[in-house]
């Protein structure tokens, strides 16, 4: 049997080679410094798992609904609503097995073959898979540095509107550059969503992960209600990438179609599940709150040690797991040409694992600076002072 | 926003919406008799439960590799290959959340927009739904009545061969009609798909809960083992409907696709419950069996009932969770001449809640029976003898 054509089409996440060649090493014995995924090395908080346990003892073991069962949904309206000064109900979402699964679900439902899909770059790689295997055209927008950190690059945008640009992916708190949206920058966004009838994806993987103050989403800016599909996860904030629970959250029309794609795809996510991330939306801000402490905690320490390397520059990110440092100073005095060859080095000669810019997009015309990514979710805080400190030592042994 | 073209072409499972009409009169009041969906209600075995605790709390919750934990991929492998005398191993199995995954993953991986898909009709709905959404061309076969048993409709599997069928599916102890293929029968389909060149979807959904014997697989017959991809789920005799755990068993070559598939929509299948999977596939035999014996039951009382009505049909099914009877003489004598009429009619004035032949794929040219499908698997015995008293009660009092 041959191949289909369309799996050409189709791309991946280029992370997950980079964990499997850390594991394959970790397995001659050498001590690994997991900087490289967005898991999360911290336990799902108890009440969580305690309504899990519940759930399957109480017998939510058959199918529920394919959008999910009424109860999470109505809590994720809610929840999602009152975070962004929204009104959702029932019918805004359409609980899928992680915030990943909205993506395809999206692409199939709304973009026809051949439409023009802007989306980050850097960015999360399913975002370009997934426009690519289902026929569109998937136009790139970049970052730009600037002194308080990376901004949207509105040249790209805007070339990709004048191309005729109909759908945009947008991640604030972007994964892997750590990005964040000024209120000016999301305001500029939405109006030009709006101004040239565009749809918007905005992927709220680490919307809940701010470490101080109040998240802001674009869909709350006028306007932009009903031209946002809101893509959210149970994974990060609440320490359950592994549960697989996440939710399509928008205009009705559109759930109703990721819907039937669920039920053709997968007929339900997990029932007892969704009793868990209920119980999880309901839980005592205590729980995630230590998570994301946890972690500040942890970033804090890591910008620090990297802002501290000569030929280093990394931005504090306002919320989720990623540090982006770019490190081109650093490559020009080891004599590095190439980031894959400086990576390998890394991880062969002290077990300090990271992913590069490479692993999220095909890397843009022009470009010419060197960053990598370090997650900083999936290793303890003693773990990554004595990986940086192996790291800083290797460089400082290497440098000439 | 519009909605894309390709949603025209996607299909869905109606038994879906029989649950949910059934629901909706259930929450008036009314006692229903859930006759409607291969759902079960008894409770998942207590190993398995333990198992996917215990995984919680060894932290079995962050994120796994996308073709399933390796423990699972080779216990899965070892025992469908020696239920089947076949030899599988690790890079044989993509573990999926559900059988049903398999499905969609299968098309999308290997067939061609125009390819010509053979599938059954009457069916499990979703492969004519997937065929079509991917571009090709479902072509259906039906079965035909012989004195033991429905058996395949061998005309119109040739049919769809001459015009360059390059794929069938094929689900042996069939959902709706209960078909199972004598070993002539079997043989015969093996020896078409080899001699034509042609890859075979095994939908061994009910294969483990064969009420005597041992079951057997097409990919067991010579020649056939390169040629089949067996979609493997632990709903049905795990009783694990709502878990969403199963998985895609052949060539190596497809089953890496079908895992890019997977990177892409759901990075992967729930972790704990993995660990879950492989303490059922390791259990105690007595646990599943007892699930099989009760079921068994429930089946024999059923078939003895409905073949007790005047104008009705039933085989004894030898596998599965459904009875299809045929009631064209019932009906006829009842004065019914449309089955979705007499459908909610018994409904609404009973309780008692089926599905019909329609429900399972569009009727064939040249249909005139009338046939209902009844699934014991959701009802207790106790229930379903009360149902099926106010059914034939309900028959007496509306016979002319």
């Amino acid at each position: 049997m041959n191949i289909a054509k369309r799996m050409n089409l189709l791309g991946s996440e280029t992370a997950f080679a980079v964990s499997a060649e850390a594991a394959k090493l970790g397995s001659t014995g050498k001590k690994i410094y997991p900087f490289h995924l967005g898991d999360i090395n911290l336990p799902t908080p108890p009440t969580i798992i305690s309504a899990a346990n519940n759930a399957i003892k109480a017998g939510k073991t058959g199918y529920c609904p394919s959008p999910g069962i009424p109860e999470l949904r109505e809590t994720l309206a809610k929840d999602v609503g009152s975070a962004r000064g929204l009104d959702y109900g029932i019918d805004n979402v359409s609980i899928q097995p992680g915030g990943k699964p909205s993506i395809g679900k999206y692409i199939a439902s709304m973009m026809e073959k051949g439409d023009i899909v802007l989306y980050p770059n850097p960015g999360y790689p399913i975002y370009e898979s997934q426009i690519e295997f289902y026929g569109g055209i998937a136009h790139p927008y970049g970052y730009v540095n600037s002194n308080d950190g990376l901004r949207l690059d509105f040249d790209a945008i805007e070339a990709g509107i004048k191309k005729g640009g109909k759908h945009i992916f947008y991640n604030n708190y972007n994964n892997p550059t750590g990005a964040s949206s000024p209120d000016e920058e999301m305001k500029r966004l939405a109006e030009l969503v709006i101004e040239n009838d565009m749809f918007l994806i905005s992927d709220d993987a680490y919307f809940d992960t701010l470490y101080d103050g109040q998240p802001k989403s674009i869909a709350s800016l006028p306007g932009m209600y009903d031209r946002t599909l809101t893509m959210y996860t149970f994974s990060k904030k609440f320490a359950m990438t592994g549960w697989r629970l996440g939710g399509a959250v928008g205009p009705k029309d559109i759930i109703e179609q990721i819907t039937r794609l669920n039920v053709n795809m997968e007929s339900c996510t997990t029932h007892f599940i969704q009793h868990a991330g209920v119980a999880g939306l309901n839980s005592p801000k205590a729980e995630t709150k230590a998570i994301i402490d946890e972690l500040k905690d942890r970033r804090d320490v890591l910008v620090e040690i990297l802002n501290g390397i000569e030929g280093v520059e990394a931005h504090m990110p306002e919320a989720g797991f990623y540090v982006f440092p770019k490190i081109t100073g650093l490559m020009q005095r080891m004599g590095f040409k190439d980031v894959e060859e400086f990576r390998k080095a890394v991880l062969n000669e002290t077990g300090v694992s990271f992913c590069c810019r490479h692993h999220f997009g095909r890397p843009l015309e022009g470009e010419t600076d060197f960053y990598i990514r370090m997650a900083f979710s999936g290793i303890s805080k003693d773990d990554l002072q004595e990986g940086m400190n192996l790291f800083t030592n290797w460089i400082d042994s290497n440098s000439k």
